[in-house]
């Protein structure tokens, strides 16, 4: 399998912390999305992805699969142990939608190609630009301190014990907050479940600082 | 089954579809999402869902489900029949993208909450609000078409000839953009889905048109 990544993408990342927790080796193929306008929007790329984002993982000959959530869901329909979705369907369910919700209303809006829009097209002030930042990430980060404060399901993860999908999304997501700044010990079961994750080795070894490509 | 829903909400239709395609009866429960400063952000709603956004179904004393995909995925472990995803896990991986591509690139940036920040906390001028709203959904249609005209598993539909998970995403978005003025022609593979689709009860019915709270 190949992985098309880049070491700071939060979709990329969640993708590698699922194939080590799956124990899956896999060729690591860098795309920097900011060097020489971006690599990931060179016609090599578009042939591998046409949406010029990362990542995209590739397995001998078959079509590529993109969008992170996708390549996740691949992965636990094609190598099931360790399983990363819970057993029953409520709380399959419940662990999908804490993953979407970070996946749909926080990452869009915060991710590069957004705030470079936001600069350099729509031209406001970055003192607007980091202020949108801080105001979906704070609003989805409350909504999920409260969500996971109070359900009898969250564990030392989200949802119990053991890694799903949930963690898989969570976690690059709070690292990529710490990087702009936020203060997420104000979402102390965030980051209760973020401290424990990063003691996992298969959570520490795909932080973007152990990447092949990391700078 | 209720299903806490907008007759307007993108999210909600792909909800209703799937509902609809299953043969599952439920009850509507409108949330105005615009109505006295929003219902969607009222205790009351946010008992069911904290992040104040629709949809939400609640099974008979179980914990609400949030986030249409999740939703969408548990209708499906919990009644197979008949599938909406396809059976390969490479075809089942694809259909999920399309439909993500949808659900992540597009949809977050151009719904109502987003709308709303750009036109009252940034002030940006209306036409620059436009100019956004059309940059990302034409971003992601073009794309789309690109991968859906090229891919060989493209049929009537999205994956095939029987509605994907990918179809019940791609019809309300289309559905959207034409009410914002967006020349979906321009896209010849996606309009054609949406035609196509549009001639199955399920999609039709589940149309803002027809839902009980409609204006």
């Amino acid at each position: 399998m190949k992985l098309y990544s880049y070491f700071r993408s939060s979709a990329s990342y969640r993708v590698r912390i699922a194939l080590n927790l799956k124990n899956l080796p896999y060729e690591y193929v860098p795309v920097h999305l900011l060097r020489d306008g971006g690599e990931q929007l060179k016609p090599e790329y578009r042939c591998v992805h046409p949406d010029g984002i990362v990542p995209a993982l590739v397995e001998d000959g078959q079509p590529a699969i993109q969008q992170s959530l996708a390549i996740i869901e691949y992965l636990e329909e094609t190598h099931p142990e360790p399983p990363l979705l819970p057993r029953s369907a409520v709380d399959r369910a419940h662990a999908r939608s804490i993953a979407l919700q970070v996946a749909c209303e926080i990452h869009p809006l915060d991710n590069l190609r957004v705030l470079k829009y936001l600069k350099h097209t729509m031209r406001v002030e970055d003192d607007a630009k980091d202020a949108w930042y801080r105001y979906w990430i704070e609003l989805g980060f409350s909504t999920l301190e409260t969500r996971l404060a109070a359900d009898p399901r969250t564990g030392a993860l989200c949802v119990g014990d053991t890694p799903t999908i949930a963690d898989l999304c969570l976690i690059p997501q709070i690292f990529n907050a710490n990087r702009f700044k936020i203060d997420t010990t104000r979402y102390p079961t965030l980051q209760r479940i973020y401290d424990h994750a990063m003691q996992i080795d298969a959570f520490a070894q795909a932080a973007p600082g152990e990447q092949p490509d990391s700078e």
